[in-house]
């Protein structure tokens, strides 16, 4: 029963924006969810911008959000860093986002590739083949890969276009080597620092996301509720035969939902 | 004996030139050749740049060339295309040169990436985002995948620079599809071409360049002579425990050798 949940974890594109487009009732469930004294904490693959920019997006349609209650996969990226390799310079494959987040987090920024110990990857709409290249050096000259999701592709108007797995793809096929770790969902890295955020035991928290590989797989690996809303990626013919690691708790039609069945 | 060789298959970037510059005693070589009124074909991977292109490079250095006797894998991507494909539409990732060196001889090009039959995938120095996720929505929408070469790098200077391992890896990373024929050496295709153009039995002919991936093993396979040059990407120290497929007949400091042991 959802009056048992104590802690939301919500996807934010395709769960709350479509595209450019906000989705109906997006905000005002969010904002239930927070008149009933929810924790809520917005978890996403985006590791191209900065939370800050996330957060200017959400409050500009009216969510109810803190900046740190945001978790990114750019800000994860920072956070993992940080905790686990604070010494280390990094070279960065993406859009400025990316690299903004770092260092407000205070992540060294290499001053050439040669030098980097690692190669961040995020989705790079603004790539060159210069971008791409340098991105190479670092890792011929010993930079190990790190991404901050593995996305294949991401809704852009009518189309699916490439995602990170692309960036990754130039990177590793070139190089022959491969990417240590992927930070975004359903890493366990994204879930420690969401329940860290949300200060809630996993068994009382929820998942509510559009994606089955990430959201709801994310949610089932740890014990949490899943709500799969169809607003995104996932329609109703890709439910047939899925795996049992895959299959949400609930199914829902957007978001807007959760309203309904809290009552 | 080399006295015995009728048909050369002469590679050019690390084995004629070594990035811009001229490796000395090249031209020499091959006006030698010539002069002994053997038959010369210029057999190279880049696959970006058309035949005419390559014409004019070897010509303004002085090298006895004609035209017909070049075969890039764009060239040879082209004839492939005609051959077996002769009603497809294709759209090209890489430089301008693979697209001009396809129109050239007559292959076609799709009016938008979706229609396209094949993609067709070489080097792009001139990459963009925009050019990839053309390219990825080629592939989305059904075009099969051919590489005109899969170099994982190409020497820039000072640097190994990203090849078209990295163009094919961003794709087929993506899409979840793989490409079908890499046209370039050491594929069975471009020898077939070679062979046409010199009009001479394998038995007669020699490979000489600086890759035992593609050079050396394009020989050996077709049961050429191989002849190594130090001038490029292979060094003396890459030649410890090679298997068998790979062993050239000669290994020599550079193309210049030929006029000392033809004497």
């Amino acid at each position: 029963m959802i009056k048992d949940i104590e802690g939301f974890l919500i996807d934010i594109d395709g769960t709350i924006f479509r595209g450019d487009e906000l989705i109906p009732g997006a905000v005002e469930s969010i904002n239930f969810l927070k008149a009933l004294n929810k924790r809520v904490t917005y978890v996403s693959n985006r590791g191209n911008i900065t939370r800050r920019t996330c957060y200017d997006r959400l409050k500009a349609v009216g969510v109810d959000v803190l900046e740190e209650e945001i978790l990114l996969s750019s800000t994860v990226m920072a956070y993992f860093l940080k905790e686990h390799y604070p010494l280390s310079y990094v070279w960065t494959l993406g859009d400025s986002g990316l690299k903004e987040e770092l260092v407000y987090h205070g992540v060294k920024i290499s001053e050439t590739p040669e030098k980097a110990d690692f190669l961040i990857i995020t989705l790079c709409e603004t790539l060159t083949y210069h971008d791409l290249n340098q991105a190479f050096q670092a890792v011929q000259h010993g930079a190990r890969i790190l991404a901050t999701n593995a996305d294949k592709t991401f809704p852009n108007g009518k189309e699916k276009a490439i995602d990170v797995a692309g960036m990754i793809g130039a990177i590793e096929a070139a190089s022959g080597r491969k990417t240590e770790v992927v930070i975004g969902k359903p890493s366990w890295f994204m879930v420690n620092k969401a329940l860290a955020q949300l200060d809630v035991p996993a068994e009382k928290c929820m998942v509510i996301g559009d994606s089955l590989e990430s959201d709801i797989l994310m949610g089932n690996m740890h014990s949490m509720k899943t709500m799969l809303v169809l607003t995104g990626n996932t329609q109703r013919k890709h439910l047939e035969s899925i795996p049992k690691r895959l299959e949400p708790d609930y199914i829902v039609d957007s978001i807007y939902s959760i309203v309904k069945v809290t009552l």
